[in-house]
């Protein structure tokens, strides 16, 4: 039996990702395709709690597919984490006969929305939205491909003055616990080693790689360290280490930062983003709630929220092999 | 039983497609890796059978991987088509003692490598490489990836001055008899429309089409056109229909072209050439002939070449829905 | 002595070029800055007759630096040609308190400001916007840099496919009646020879020099084409007539279209366009009228509309020589 | 007199920039189209030193000018500092045959070339490649302008991701001890305040002008720091004093680093490199030396080795100016 959705809130939180606006242009559009009123919520659950909501048609996600960012804006909140919190968002929802919420963002997102559909029985779905692509049931997080290309893109650049220079690079990417990005950059940048969490080469493995590689012909090398690798105690005592424990190398590092969740979304993006948000507003409508869309076999598919966050999101072993091949 | 590969040749055939820089190197490496010989083949079947041969090492495909086009050239070949031809191929292949053949191409190549390894019971490896993303086996073909992200950027600048003057632009893009590439940068981009040779819309539902989205207080609008779309006899008969059977858009062409074959290859498209090359040269090794690699689900598999080439690469119809709802 | 100016309405009109939202925000600003009043206009002088006008404050203009086009829109009008319609809008800025008009655009712009400042004494000040810098007094039009950027990438990616495939690109590329655009692609993009309206090379010199370069050793060329060049009817005519007269070139053809007026300003139109926002707003407020702003000599200067119209635009003699040079 | 110049050497020195091999490039076919043989000597004064030359002919130079780095590759020499070095250096350019030299780097490679023409009497031109544009006697250094649109894009993601979250970024940019960097950048990526070492605004001054910024209704900023602003001890300590300073405001940090340095250089700087290759190899065949080429007004001009290495680069004080309207 079909539920009567009439409509639907849309808000985005935790940290952005390029492809958060074209999703929510999806599930406005999805919305005015679907005759349903949709609702924009500023700053996440902070503007779900302070009534902060803007009334959106077709019209008012116009040009903003390929921009960066979050045209709602996005927050932490501390205070959603409370009843009392909660409990203003539920009454604030209900003032605006809203009977729907999609939540765009990561694993803290998708576990605010599981409680507060548990509390008030209110129908949520989620779109993981982030570069780091750390989320089961999905095997492209929004951002997640944009951000390999802005990384790769500044890779191919430090390469320039590496090789001009014979110099040793390390280059930090982003990924939280995860090494979703640094092995696929790793891979396309050329890296010599790739550091991720999943995987302890240890520093003695580390030098007499680089040593091997240097005694082959290579004169020049990246090492990508993804940021929650824990070889060194960070970069620049890893950096210290090779330092004293390797000759021949000018040793550099580069922390490529916040430029990595910014920049216009790539057309994988911008088309994955489109097809999650019909998806999210249609399965509203079909009665579904509690789950979160998700890419699995290329396929848009529904994972109950509870599995989305508990669940973990695997990197490719075969990857792992592939860069030690390519590194001969 | 395992064969006793001991010397590979690596050749790109057809279009150039960015990423077949990555897959030769990919091929190299991983030859150096399982200590095999490997030769690269100039200007594809044409150099086979001119015996124009490079041994190649790890150095030699040093600072390729981010290249577009393909340092081995590539050429369609008549000569290959004939007999003779294919048995001077043979005989330089031997000559040079040569066990095994990895190319690198669309279906044309493919076919070439399949009656080659026919006829000569030589074992034969095919990567698919071009833009167009329309060989059956592989949800992406080497290339695709960049090729979409290239023209969504041309798009996304071609709205800019679309939505500056009010302008209706219709939009060719490349990608032979499919519509792949339309139907993706068509999303991507925004298109109010999007024309591909799998469907025939007709050009009263296109005027009509626009019309409504006039109404609708669209003020500029872009139509994506797959280059094998029959919908006018060609894009600027297109244009003359349209600029008659309506009023109020001033409307105008772009045919994108050949920049659409270039450019540095994305981060997917490079780890999807060197997880390619690695998975075609362990294949031979391992005694596999006849087969092209393509990317399933996610993973690296085998499809017989002669399913490859007779299968059809179709469209995915849920795009179709996604676009129809976006332009809403 | 000082005007005492209270209210500055700005318009693009004409051709769109990148760098025409840095203007309009640098006029908005600066208006601000100096406490004055600033409304904008839409659709250039169409908006101006119909009193199509938008209050604006320094927040109006916020991220809108690194986009492409212009939030005002633009149009050519045929009505302000006319005295009725410049009567028309010498009224609608009266009504409003308008005392100063800031106008972005290229020629036909000035020429139509310049009229109406002599009609009815109404102070007016010019901004260069164009892709073609084909204006004088100034160095650099806005647009013109952004224009060469994008056409060099697009170039470099013909290029990677060209040199796969030993290939001949013909590349048309804008600029109106001069060659600025084509003659710094051309020696950026390393063209063989670069056909421009100033300077008639002539069919038979042009084959002969492709001849020459290809006994040279080169296998691949692009030449460039300005769209003002009248070596063939047309570059299609172009292409035959070399395909009829070479041997050993598969020659093809590339129109890049209305991609060369859209996407993010460069760093130097952003700062162009900034610096002269300043001047124009300024020099209205010291009671100067009548003048275009431009850049010579990296500074800042007036030039009066009638010179900037009148004067003529021309290539630098130096650039033709160098890409002679290059193309040994 | 003309010289009978019959053997030019060049050679890349200091930082690597965007554009040296564009200008290695133009000196190679500069040399070709003149007749006169040419060599590339490898790691600047370094294999000078050592006598690692190489013979370059037009074809050598193929397919580099859109490449980041310098095929010649670069190094800081500390030998070529002493006499003994430069006698070295002096004989290997004997033994070859080699009658005049061209170096492309900043003051560090010219104070060496100057000194080197004073005790051998050696034909000498200088080249300005650094991305700082630190030199005097230019208007713009190779790789400067390239570095711009670097350094603005990478701003312009990070915007995506500050305005989203309301932040506060620190953002750290390259120039040494000049702010030409930062200036432009800090102006064309819309910075609230641009922190150079030629202008001490202090950092009470900062944190008043950053809280009325927040009070006139900006919820994001960017400040640009150059590297060589000495306002806090370092970008991490003025980080930490504004969070304790201010309120309100999630302030963050990120030093942008060599990705600066890379990367395809821009239409300007191919056309400058070009220019001033063709320049260098024309002004030492007409017996000029210990020049250094540069632009000025759009020219290419001749400047003294020694003025150039003493004189000061000055800063455009307009520009600080224009960034202070244009943050209102």
């Amino acid at each position: 039996m079909k539920n009567t959705i009439k409509k639907i809130a849309v808000l985005t939180s935790g940290g952005d990702a390029p492809g958060m606006n074209a999703a929510i242009r999806s599930v406005v559009r999805a919305c005015a395709y679907h005759k349903i009123e949709c609702v924009g919520v500023y700053r996440g659950y902070e503007g779900l709690m302070e009534g902060d909501f803007k009334q959106m048609n077709a019209r008012s996600v116009k040009g903003i597919i390929n921009k960066g960012g979050t045209i709602l804006k996005s927050a932490r909140s501390l205070e959603f984490k409370t009843k009392e919190g909660r409990q203003l968002a539920f009454e604030n929802l209900q003032k605006e006969g809203i009977d729907g919420l999609v939540v765009i963002g990561g694993d803290g997102t998708f576990t605010g929305a599981m409680i507060f559909n548990q509390e008030f029985n209110f129908p949520v779905m989620g779109i993981p939205g982030t570069i780091d692509n750390d989320i089961f049931g999905t095997s492209h997080t929004l951002g997640f491909d944009t951000a390999l290309n802005t990384v790769v893109d500044a890779i191919d650049k430090i390469r320039d003055t590496a090789s001009s220079h014979n110099r040793l690079f390390f280059v930090e990417v982003m990924g939280r616990d995860v090494g979703h990005i640094a092995l696929n950059v790793g891979i396309a940048g050329g890296a010599e080693e790739i550091l991720i969490p999943e995987e302890d080469l240890g520093l003695d493995r580390l030098v007499e790689s680089l040593n091997r590689s240097k005694k082959s012909g290579k004169s020049s090398s990246i090492v990508v360290v993804a940021e929650g690798d824990k070889i060194g105690k960070n970069i620049f005592e890893l950096k210290d280490y090779v330092d004293e424990n390797m000759e021949g190398y000018d040793v550099r590092v580069s922390v490529l930062g916040h430029m990595q969740r910014g920049g216009a979304p790539s057309c994988f993006d911008r088309v994955l983003a489109s097809r999650m948000g019909v998806k999210a507003v249609e399965s509203l409508i079909e009665g579904q709630t509690n789950y979160m869309v998700g890419l699995l076999n290329n396929k848009i598919e529904l994972t109950p929220l509870d599995n989305a966050i508990k669940g973990k999101s695997k990197i490719n072993l075969e990857l792992l092999r592939v860069s030690d091949i390519m590194s001969t």
